[in-house]
Parts: C-alpha cells; sequence; structure tokens
C-alpha cells in the first residue's frame, strides 16, 4: 500500500519541503541507453539539489559481468559532461557510494534473490522503486520473479516504474495489465509518459488554473481550433527494430500527443490530487468523438519520409534506413484531427501531428482564436485582421507567446501583429529535464504525473480504429511518402475543417 | 459645410492614402508657449512626411510687431532640436516658405480685415483652418471678429480648433459654445484633448477591437477594478495665474481623464465613423452613476502638494509656488472613483487619479482582473496566486504588459508572477507626438479624436457635484497636504471598494 492520495497531494502541491524517506532504487537494464541517457543524470541532478534521502541506495541489476568499479566507471562516463567544477567532482563522488551492481540475467531467478538479500540486509522496511528500464518483451519475465522472490511485497512499501509502450494495442495493453497487477496493486504502478514531466507541460496546468485572463477564454466560445506539434528532424537511427514495428501512431500519438490534448483540454480538477488530475483526464479521453470507420481517411492521415535533405545535408529515406524492412508501410508520420463532444470543446478541432525527418525539432501547441465578431480595421489598406494565437513551445525552446494586434505606430489607423513573450527562463535559470521531476515524484509517491491504467486504455480505444484501418489499407493503398525535411506529406496540409485553418509551423 | 460622415470614416481608416487639400492654416497666439513646443514641431514633422499639401499655407496671427523674417527666426528656434541633418535643413528651408505673419491685437478688426483680404488674394476656396492657440480669455473676442470679418464663412470650408479648456463648469461651457455656434456650425469645431492623439491611446482602440482574447475579457465577469493614473513630477511652474483659478480636477479629470474613462468603457461602435465613436462615448459619461452630494466625500479625494523631494531634490511647497494665493486652496491632486451602471460595467470601480509633484511622471491605465475561482495553487509554500493585470503606459514609456501566472521553474509546483511585453515601439522606431496626429486630423477633415460638445457637458456634469462640494467645503476643512514626491494624500490611499484593492504604481 502507498500513501492515502490526500498526501500524495500535499506532496504535489509542497514537493520541496516533502520529508526525503530511505529509499532502494532497483534499475532493471542500467547498463541500458535509458538509464546512461536519462536516469542516471537526472539522478546526480537530484543529487546536486540534495533531493535524494541520504540512505538511498541505487541498484544497478544488468546482464553484463561487471564489477561494483566497472559499473562506477560507466556511471563516470554517462555522466562526463555534466562535471567540470570541483564542487560537482566532490558530489559525484558522493553519488557513486550509493550504488551496487547485481548481475544477473532477467529470467535468472536467483538473482533477484540475491537482490531481496541484499535488500534486506541494507535496512528494513524502506521504500523500494524497481524501474523497468528494459525492452516490453521481458517485461513479464521480470515482473513475475519480482513476484516469485516476494519482492513486490517488502515490509516497506515498493513501487514499479513501466516505460512506454504499453502494450502495442488495446488487447496487449489490457495483459500487461493484468499481469502487472498479479503482482502489484494500482498505488505501487508508475506508468511514464515522460511528457508530462516537461516544465512548459506542467506549465500548462498553472497557466490555465491560475490565470482569469486564459482559463476564462480556454473554450469553444473563443478558440477556433488547437494543433499540437510534436516534430523531429531526426530519423529513425539505431531503434528501427524497435520503431519499424511499431510506428509513428504507436510511438508518440498514443502517448504523448494524447497527453498534451487532455491536459490542454482538461476541466479544472477539484484539487491537485493525483487521481482528480486524471479523473478529468480520462474524462476528456472518454468525451473524444468515435471516428467512422469509414470516414478515418477524413480524421487520420499518415506519411513515410523518403529521402531529402535535413539542416542542409542529405537523409535516407526511411526504407532504405538500417532494421527498416524494404517493403515496409510503417508510418514515420501521423496527423489525426479529434472532436471532444462536451460544453466546452463542441465543434473546435483538435489537430494532432507527429513525425520524423521533419524540418525541425519543435513540440509545440498552436491555440487560435477566432476572429472578432466585427472587423473594425478592415478597410485599412494594409492587412485584413489575423486572428490571436496562443503559443506554447514545449521544446527546444520554452516559451509561452501570445499574439495580438496593436497600432503601427505613427500617423493613421493601421494595425500589425505583435507577440507578447514570456520566455519561461530567465537570465541564469536553468531548465530541468523531465526525469528530474519524474524520478523524483517516483521517490516521494506522488503519481499526479503519471498515467493511470484507464487513461492508457482510452488512448488505445481512441487510435485503434486507424491502426486498424491503416492495416487493411496497407494491401491496397500504398503509403504517401514526403521527402525528409519537409513538414510532412501534402494530404496533412490540406485537411482541416475550416478553409482558414492551416498548420503553424513558426513560433 | 464639412465633409459627410461617409467621408470621414474613409479618412480615418485610410488616412495615409486620404487626398490632401490645399488649406490656410492661421493660428491665433503664434507667438505664444503652445505654438512654440507643440504646433511649429508638429507641422514641421508632417513636413518631414509630406503629408502637408504644396500649397498650404501657414499664417501666424500674433500681437507682436515682427516681421516675417523675426517670425521666420522664431520659427527656426522653435525647431532647433530637430534640425540637424542636411536633409532636415532642406525640409525647414520648404517649411518656412510657408509662413505668413499676421500682426494684430486680438481685438483689431483691421488685422482681421487684412488677414481675410490675404487670404482671399492667396486664393479661392481653400480650406480655412483657425487654431484658437490663446487664453479662454479672447476666445469670444477672436470668434466674434472672425464673424465680422466673414473668416468664418469662406467660399470653401473652414474650421476652429479649440483647445481646452472649454469653459470652467457647466454653464460656462455652454456659453462658450453657444458663442461658437453664432459663428460656427458643429462640423466646423475641433475640440482638442491631446490625450485622444495619443499613440497608446489610440491603439487602446486597436487592442480592444481587433483582438478576441482582449475585447472578450473586457466586461465585469472578468474585470475587478479600473486604475487610470496621469501622475505629474513637476509642480505648478510658471502656470499659476492660470492653474491657482482651475485646480486639477477641471484641468485634467473632466477632459483627459474622463476621456480615457470613456475610450476604456465605451462599447464597440458600429464603424470608426467620427460621430458612431462619440455616441458611444457619450453613452458611457451618460451612465456614470451620480454622486449623491453627501457622498462625494467617499467618492473624490483631493490634495495640495507641500514641499517635499522630488527626484532628489528638494521642492517647495505649493503654497510658496510664484503667483499662488498664499491662503489657496486649489487641488493639486485629485482622485475620482466612478462607476459605470450598465451591462458591461456595473459595480466594477474606476478609479481615476491625477496630480502635480508625485513620485514620477506617469500616464498609465491598470486593469486589474478578478481572481481564479478556485485557488488550485494557493497550498505551495511560496505565494498565494496573486491577480492578472494589464498594464498600459502611456507616457513617458509606451508599452503594454499582461501580467500572469507561470510554473516557476525546477522541481516542484510553485508559481511565479510573469510579464509579457508588447512594447509599443520596436528597434528604430519613433513615436509621434499626440498634436502631430491631430493636425493631420483637423487638416484632412477627420474629428474622431475630438471632443463633441455632448461629450463636454456631460464631463462637466459629472464633475460639477465634487467642484461644489469642494467650494462649499473650503469654508470650514483644510484641504489635505501631501509632500511633495510622494503619490498623494493618504486619504487617497485608504479608500478604494475592497480591501485587496490598491493603486498600481508600478509597470
Amino acid at each position: 500500500m502507498d500513501t492515502p492520495s490526500r498526501r500524495i497531494n500535499i506532496a504535489f502541491a509542497k514537493k520541496k519541503t516533502a520529508k526525503q524517506q530511505p529509499c532502494s532504487f532497483i534499475i532493471f537494464g542500467a547498463t541500458g541507453h535509458l538509464a546512461a541517457t536519462k536516469l542516471l543524470p537526472a539522478l546526480f541532478h537530484l543529487e546536486s539539489c540534495r533531493r535524494i534521502a541520504k540512505n538511498m541506495t541505487i541498484i544497478a541489476f544488468a546482464r553484463r559481468e561487471w564489477s561494483l568499479d566497472q559499473w562506477k566507471t560507466h556511471v563516470c562516463d554517462s555522466l562526463k559532461d555534466k562535471i567540470s567544477s570541483q564542487q560537482q567532482k566532490v558530489i559525484l563522488k558522493q553519488f557513486l557510494k550509493r550504488f551496487r551492481y547485481q548481475q544477473g540475467n532477467f529470467d535468472d531467478l536467483a538473482a533477484y534473490q540475491q537482490l531481496a538479500d541484499n535488500l534486506q540486509c541494507e535496512s528494513s522496511c524502506t521504500q523500494t522503486v524497481f524501474y523497468l528500464a528494459i525492452k516490453p518483451t521481458v517485461f513479464s519475465t521480470v515482473i513475475k520473479n519480482l513476484e516469485l522472490t516476494g519482492l513486490n511485497k517488502p515490509c516497506g512499501t515498493s513501487r514499479i516504474v513501466v516505460e512506454k509502450p504499453f502494450g502495442r494495442d488495446l488487447n496487449s495493453a489490457r495483459t500487461l495489465n493484468q499481469l502487472l497487477h498479479q503482482s502489484f496493486n494500482e498505488e505501487q504502478i508508475y506508468r511514464i509518459d515522460h511528457f508530462l514531466g516537461k516544465e512548459m507541460v506542467q506549465n500548462l496546468f498553472v497557466f490555465r488554473f491560475a490565470n482569469t485572463l486564459i482559463e476564462s477564454l480556454w473554450n469553444r466560445n473563443y478558440i477556433d481550433h488547437v494543433e499540437i506539434t510534436v516534430a523531429e528532424s531526426a530519423g529513425v537511427g539505431n531503434r528501427a527494430d524497435y520503431y519499424d514495428q511499431v510506428g509513428a501512431l504507436r510511438d508518440m500519438v498514443q502517448n504523448h500527443l494524447i497527453q498534451l490534448l487532455a491536459v490542454i483540454a482538461m476541466e479544472p480538477p477539484c484539487s491537485l490530487d493525483a487521481d482528480e488530475l486524471r479523473d478529468e483526464k480520462v474524462k476528456v479521453l472518454r468525451s473524444i468523438r468515435p471516428i467512422h470507420s469509414n470516414q478515418i481517411d477524413e480524421y487520420a492521415i499518415r506519411g513515410q519520409y523518403a529521402h531529402g535533405s535535413v539542416d542542409g545535408e542529405h537523409a535516407a529515406g526511411y526504407l532504405q534506413e538500417k532494421d527498416v524492412k524494404k517493403d515496409s508501410i510503417t508510418e514515420t508520420f501521423a496527423a489525426v484531427k479529434f472532436y471532444i463532444d462536451n460544453w466546452r470543446w463542441s465543434d473546435v478541432p483538435f489537430y494532432l501531428r507527429t513525425g520524423k525527418r521533419l524540418t525541425q525539432q519543435a513540440s509545440m501547441i498552436a491555440i487560435r482564436f477566432k476572429l472578432p465578431p466585427q472587423q473594425l480595421f478592415r478597410a485599412t489598406p494594409s492587412q485584413t485582421v489575423a486572428p490571436n494565437w496562443m503559443l506554447l513551445s514545449i521544446q527546444p525552446e520554452k516559451s509561452m507567446k501570445i499574439e495580438i494586434h496593436a497600432k503601427q505606430p505613427g500617423l493613421g489607423m493601421e494595425t500589425r501583429i505583435t507577440q507578447m513573450d514570456a520566455s519561461f527562463l530567465k537570465n541564469n535559470e536553468q531548465s530541468l529535464d523531465a526525469y528530474e521531476t519524474l524520478l523524483l515524484d517516483i521517490i516521494e509517491g506522488d503519481r499526479s504525473l503519471f498515467i493511470r491504467f484507464d487513461e492508457v486504455e482510452m488512448a488505445w480505444q481512441v487510435i485503434e480504429p486507424i491502426l486498424e484501418h491503416w492495416k487493411e489499407k496497407a494491401t491496397t493503398t500504398a503509403i504517401p511518402a514526403y521527402p525528409a525535411g519537409s513538414w510532412g506529406p501534402k494530404e496533412a496540409n490540406q485537411w482541416f475543417s475550416n478553409q482558414n485553418q492551416n498548420w503553424r509551423n513558426t513560433l
């Protein structure tokens, strides 16, 4: 059992002052990519901020036959970009003391038993976190072995952290969830969607619910449509063995983009309590208008990158990438239009798009407001009045901009567009990586920014008709190609509900 | 007769392309302060922008026995700050060719006859503008002599421009208006309030009526209260012989501050037509809740500056200033609270204040929004959520800022206040003086930014009960003093309708 929701709420609100509990943090797949690029740097940063309890141990569980010293060398290698000052070297020294190394294959029960014995030696009744930084194919092996060795029910609390993908469709997600629930109850399960840990996504909560100026306009009376873009300029890289089985819709839309949609569209929760927040997100997902099977081509567009040019360099097409099947029909671009049939959003289209090898790397939310009902300044020679926009940039830039009309200085009454800019970071401030926020939440037992299973379930339910339609189409229709370095297939630019709607590609 | 309202509308909207008509521009009181500091520089700037028709003549009418060359020397002196480049010298040369000098006392009918003869020689059927840059005491003399010599009814159009003060109370304003109407009809009369020519005041029209984001929030549902400040750091200077008879309420509130209130509070007009605009302003003034005579002390505060310190230098008190009566009870500070009893503004207080020898020179509008109905982030340790503000600075800075809450970067969900800034001027842009806009409007026959008599009348009606109350009080109560360099008498800071309201002194 975990802390009750009331405590979680306070933890969420008062995180900075929350009590730091002793903890054993076990990383399965510790020698892998995620651990090296995200988990170790995030934990190191939390160490630097003194946000980890003194008696927290970090246990690396991995297959490689390494000694503890070899592991520590690997940790140092992973962090070498972060260490420059003398102070950082001191912190690193302290950080390295936390580590243990548990060698073992994921199916080697004895290794789990060793881990359990060591945990009992360490101390009694601490919190235990099992972070599964592993491929989905070994999820079930690890979970079963944790149960067999009683690690799921220590005398303290235990938590298990699961990375995406959570299944590859509704059924497999349910199967995975059942498996998890055989050994852990819901309060112990932390399903990560790291987009929710991003500063600008959390900022959305503040923008909306701390500002009369914003939340009052946040509905169908004032908003014309919403655009959510998660664009990558990179191609599939070394991940084709995974990605080619999955595609953009599963890899990005089902989780990150739908989560962004839910945070944008949700009603104000009763409180910042984890379940209140997630109840509201689920309500949004339940209100998404189902897409009728014969209308899917009007609502969803797919594409696959052909060769082209990105940042001035030649980029190969998807089919030429390493480990991609030569006749792959996996989509590397997906755009979906959703309507949310409730009082707040009825008839306001939400346009979502994501893709690899697009013009630039940019995650952003663009909200277009309706035109003023009266065009008082239309008679001016220069321009017709454009609509207002609110532009939230999540990455790489972190900013919020509001685009309004002001008078053009000078004689005469002409208007021009002015951007009001609220950069997120001031002067010397540094932004956190999403994982820093999320790992601290896990350690402190705050599930607000983690995904509840009903969210996963609803998200699959929403996209499954599209997946099925595309699968059927595969036998008859070629997947539209788009040149690497473009904004996706041309179909995605001729597809809006209204003539005056269009993708906003620049901030 | 002047151009019909439809043409005026187009002139207002398409000013830049409006046809430039030949014109004789006659300045009465041409050797005075207003002409030297405002009118000549503004006309020179219009010359630089090629916005004055080639055949426009400027006639200086003044008492001094000057030759045309002496007058031109005076013009050059008045413009010496504006002339540096060779190009400006060329423009000045061209500008000087426009001038004639008509010597005459204001009561010297022969001088008017000479003026009329000269105008007929110049050309027939041009526009004639009579700009009364003179003391109110000679208004009637000039107007009568214009009529006696037929100058009010030339074969072309004629316009007469009247500076404030337009009367010193409702009755005297009506008398002055009757006098004007004996010789001119309403379409010929341009009552200047130069605040309406200020860029940021015209910007208010654009902000409000070209932006869904702003106008949608512009009402009692979202706005808690409105503050209008026109603060001067200067004292009465050399103007005491005028000012001591007038006081802050007549000098500033009756015109500038009430005009700002009207522009902030007006409904969207049907079009930018001069009369449509002014109809809407009059509706606001008619909706101002009358202040009952026994409640005036709750609605209006006066004060007079005592000695103090401004910008680090000692400043004398008002009673020690040159030409001020030693027992003067003239107010140099006035604050008034108005309610506008209509659907849009009911129960939203409008706080107006103006004064001399205040902390700083600043004309600004501060609009406070209501608190969010739910204080989701109140539990954070740092701060309770403050309300949103919209801050419009008219002078010296020209800007619009919106103050909202954003997430404090870092771990935890704390909020901080962020300002979104839309500076009016970009990079090398230069702002116009209000007179440049207004003189061009006069020449082109656009009365949108000039005051119609019913506005004058309503403004006097609104402040007259306060004037009378203060006059009565004078015999029994001393006027509250405030130190030079402060924000006015302490009474004005303890006077708000709600406990959480307060003057916003900084942008």
